[in-house]
């Protein structure tokens, strides 16, 4: 599509397509893009109590789900459209695709529409990162990456630029994933270590990445590969029926979550029972509850995916996206000079004839 | 915008802005529209076991609503986004703004974006005729119109071509709204009285629809009002605290509703108790719950808006676009060779240097 320079009438939506979520990203850095949602994200959860939060809507089917992940304070609705099919990747489409928007709360009106299937990859790696910075041991560096499909490299980058990562271990059952990431990772900084099963990938790190896409009750991880003081970011399991933790493993330490009601349906925390203890990582960074206690504990990041990392990721992209020019402006609803004469902006005139 | 030719490729998605629904309202005819959408509707209700179904998720602020109504069956996945803010015309903004989609359930992909703000003046219209051409006294040719705004000529329109009635009596308590409505129906086969007050107004007609916009709990229908054998289409009363007809109304005979658990948080039955009887409309379609039982009944559709209407639009308006090959086709998710390699469509290659 042609490009148009944002000049926006009171009642235009600004629109930014995939080739533009590219080159927005391009322009600004896939760095500082992650950097900058997770800083976003970190703003908005200091700002919990002001948003009128509840669990996504999810639409179950066969082979995957539908969901939308809204969320609102007082001066801005978010929503995201999102879908998980695991199946996709046969038919030659990505496993999960987004978009979203944001719209004024004292008015209703959509202000900017967006992809999300490419943001979805980067405020999932910031969350993951900013987690793993509050919650992993200081100096963490190697990192191991179970699944190493389309979200790993996001991961991987996210991992290095806001923790400190510097060694990979990697492991996926498709060794084509693997091979690709590798490829992708080369020249960023990275010492890489292709292993041949998960626990060989997880032996001696200090960081527990995994980012599997099957939509079953797996056991990835088991207790005996965990060894004291390590974090994990589980991040597959996340929907009803879908796990890759085994339920020792959230018994081995302390257990952090983003939104508890959604976390205990669609999280590896599914498993548990409805008085299994857990910490909203707001929490956390609010200073209202402590992260890690000791350098030998534990730590299990649960994340499930919230509206509320959807909220902070548009704004940083609406926010660039104006910066710098990119994106188009469209007619998603009416502009009027009389906006109770809907009927006459229909251009029919008063001559309509009656129907036959 | 311009207008592109829609040629499909596997992921890109079908959008028609405000300018190209006009044009596809002009070339279809009003009157094809609202009865086309009548007839979906219809289909689809009679498929109601099918459906997918939740009350819409609402998100309340002191100046109105924000809410997204979603549904299912197996095969499609439709929302809306629509807002209800009533002191909007006074900004020159519209009351109600809305867009939808239209996504494909077995693999998620979004199809059909749409703008909905003008598509559902058309399906509440012909929601509202749909619903009194079953439970109205046949032949009803008389209609007062309480409330003279946006959708008023939609409802007068959708009850001519689907239900037969040529008289109209209006009140609003703006007379320019009744003087837009009068001017924008001339020459359309209504025989039009202007009244100076809903009891004037109500006084002999068949058919009472009521579709005001503010957001309290009014009582603009009265039961002394109401004549043996009336039709109440409760259009507006349609969120919490925002209602238009006095409980005795609903007492005085047979009241029918789209989807109960969402027409008892948001209809004029909020008034009632949780036991107090009500009938899907959908039963009545389906030959499974009577309608009207005699001449002299009071029948009421407590209308609030349903999800199932707004997949219906959507699926006449996606097919009325394709046959007229109006919209333009967006990039709203990626497409690309290799689904697995999200990170590769950055196009930053292996070349990205570390972040400082």
């Amino acid at each position: 599509m042609s490009t148009f320079t944002p000049t926006q009438t009171s009642l235009q939506t600004l629109f930014v397509s995939v080739p533009n979520m590219v080159r927005l990203i391009q322009r600004k850095g896939l760095s500082n893009c992650l950097v900058g949602v997770a800083d976003r994200i970190e703003q908005e959860f200091l700002r919990w109590e002001q948003f009128d939060k509840s669990a996504r809507l999810a639409f179950h089917s066969p082979d995957g789900v539908v969901e939308l992940m809204p969320i609102a304070d007082a001066q801005q609705f978010s929503f995201k459209y999102v879908n998980g099919h695991p199946k996709n990747t046969h038919l030659g489409l990505p496993t999960v695709m987004a978009f979203g928007l944001l719209a004024d709360v004292d008015t209703g009106a959509p202000r900017f529409l967006s992809e999300l299937t490419l943001t979805t990859a980067i405020r999932t790696a910031a969350m993951s990162a900013l987690a793993a910075k509050k919650l992993a041991r200081p100096g963490s560096r190697r990192m191991a990456l179970i699944g190493n499909g389309a979200q790993s490299e996001f991961q991987a980058l996210a991992f290095r630029d806001i923790v400190g990562v510097r060694e990979l271990r990697l492991f996926d059952v498709d060794p084509q994933a693997t091979a690709k990431l590798v490829a992708n990772l080369s020249g960023q900084g990275f010492e890489i270590t292709v292993c041949h099963s998960t626990t060989e990938a997880v032996r001696g790190v200090d960081i527990i990445t995994t980012v599997t896409a099957d939509k079953t009750n797996a056991t990835i991880i088991t207790p005996e590969m965990v060894e004291p003081g390590m974090h994990i970011n589980g991040v597959g399991g996340d929907c009803p029926g879908k796990t890759e933790l085994h339920r020792g493993v959230l018994e081995m330490g302390a257990v952090f979550c983003e939104f508890e009601p959604q976390s205990r349906i669609e999280g590896d925390m599914q498993q548990m029972p409805a008085d299994f203890p857990v910490t909203e990582f707001w929490e956390v960074l609010a200073g209202r509850k402590p992260g890690r206690t000791s350098a030998e504990q534990v730590t299990v990041f649960d994340s499930v995916g919230f509206a509320l990392e959807d909220f902070a990721a548009l704004l940083f992209m609406s926010d660039a996206a104006r910066e710098l020019g990119i994106g188009e402006m469209i007619d998603l609803v009416p502009h009027s000079p009389d906006p109770k004469n809907l009927f006459a902006q229909l251009g029919l005139g008063p001559a309509l004839a009656i129907a036959a």
